[in-house]
């Protein structure tokens, strides 16, 4: 039995800003790898405007050609009402996305920037994609800019809190909150973590953290100590928001997968992976990117607990 | 007043494994950089034999070229009696290396493939070092592969703390912790440091960890929690261990300064740096060793607090 639910974010959030489209078959190829890794959740795609984010113009055939393992949860992206009808017309009982995605953002100068719209439009939009899928797909809410804002500066963890609550009170108890350009410390993760535990307890807080200034893997020990139980991150830390295009700050990518699993499992924490399986995807990843990716274990290897347990 | 104390290392542990001779004016350039900045511990130099490791066949010139501030320590390292003379010769009250930094490994299979001897002779050695060096510097032990070993796995604590007093007992108070290969963990590093309050409250434990997992800043503040206030970190994470070409085991290069540096004042954690020239530092660090270097905020630029306190 695994301590925590890590979801692996390479075919969604990884891809979402990568210069090549990725053929439908190799995506449909690493997100098997990912399962049979043993990811209890999945970012499988996302049914953004074909034409905006033609990088899923596949998405609906990536989630038809993956082997779904019962009791995985497999992610797609839904922006509006339209992506929210286009994922439903392709989910069954035994197929399409499990988890519909559903984004806001903390502040109203990251909202304008980044979602061309206001925090009152967007939490209604949130609201009627809620009112759609409620009830056929688990609804994941996304709070950007959680941890604080490349515009505005620090965020007022009461109001991010609030928007946690309103997340839930319209059925979507998972909620993911992203340090979307690296802003989060150890402390403030801490503090945020805790209070949600205490003032939404009906909320399962998902820990999204980029590693925009080396502190990924701080932040999520600072979370996991905190009682958070839910961590994204991505092979090779691929992805995350591309500020180093929109604000020149460098890199603002995931935490690597390899890193995290290893982090935790060398410090006892049990994901449910298998090392042998996570390296093998993690090789597969850079072997179709076609470069170096940012993982220290995929270059060092694993610490000594997991080399014990790693046979490839 | 700082709450920690930061020992540059880029200018010894850095610079020997630069595949590069370093030009001796630009070494003395960057410990002025260094001293200016405000570290108050600043790795200077090495009086390894300069046949074996030319890179520093400078020695003494660096030390008699920097502008020293009262109050910073200068440290030297000293592999044998042989450099300990030499360093000697060369040190005044108001010139040369204000510390010498001695070695051991925690185990004999380490020190056998890294220093040639075995523990019980290098004991000998460093006993020596001591009696010939005491009183005139401050002198500081080392203790390598302190939280796990590239050949014999996982190092007994006890033992470590051991070597800790019997430093402690030679008249070194101020030991350094390395993790040679990036084996120590966030737990294993928070049980070690708080063992050694405890045990050894004579001692100054100093927290050198690398990279090499990604886990260097978790395991910095791990250390802090414990009530660690020394750390070593180089520019731009250069330097370290050459796993990579021992073990063919990655990287396993030292934490980034500025990423050290920007976690740490982040927190509230008064390091008493120059944030300014901190920066300055690090462009003239990448400058001259003709390269992008390690560290994240080299790129990304300060977090929330130190942004508001740097003005270049």
């Amino acid at each position: 039995m695994a301590d925590i639910v890590l979801c692996e974010c390479f075919a969604r959030d990884g891809l979402q800003h990568e210069p090549v489209f990725v053929p439908t078959a190799l995506k449909i190829e690493l997100i098997d790898m990912f399962t049979a890794a043993g990811f209890p959740r999945i970012e499988a795609t996302s049914y953004s405007h074909p034409g905006q984010v033609p990088a899923f113009r596949d998405a609906s055939d990536v989630l038809a050609g993956i082997n779904m393992r019962p009791g995985t949860f497999y992610k797609a992206t839904c922006p509006n009402l339209r992506a929210v009808d286009r994922a439903l017309a392709n989910t069954a009982v035994d197929r399409g996305a499990s988890e519909f995605s559903l984004l806001v953002s903390a502040t109203e100068s990251h909202t304008a920037r980044n979602l061309h719209t206001n925090r009152a439009k967007q939490w209604q939009n949130v609201a009627d994609m809620c009112a759609r899928a409620g009830g056929l797909v688990r609804l994941v809410g996304v709070i950007s800019v959680a941890f604080g804002c490349p515009f505005e500066g620090k965020v007022d963890q009461g109001e991010v809190i609030d928007d946690v609550a309103h997340f839930v009170e319209l059925g979507a108890r998972h909620i993911t909150l992203g340090d979307t350009t690296g802003l989060a410390t150890p402390r403030t993760v801490a503090t945020l973590f805790k209070r949600l535990t205490e003032e939404v307890p009906d909320a399962v807080p998902i820990a999204h953290f980029h590693d925009t200034r080396g502190t990924g893997l701080a932040n999520c020990l600072a979370a996991l100590d905190a009682g958070c139980t839910h961590f994204d991150s991505s092979f090779g830390g691929v992805g995350g928001h591309p500020a180093e295009i929109e604000y020149g700050t460098g890199y603002t990518g995931n935490v690597a997968t390899e890193d995290l699993f290893n982090l935790f499992e060398e410090i006892g924490v049990s994901t449910g992976l298998n090392p042998d399986l996570v390296l093998a995807a993690s090789r597969r990843c850079e072997a179709i990117l076609g470069r170096q990716l940012r993982s220290s274990v995929a270059r060092a290897g694993y610490g000594m607990k997991l080399m014990e347990r790693h046979h490839v």
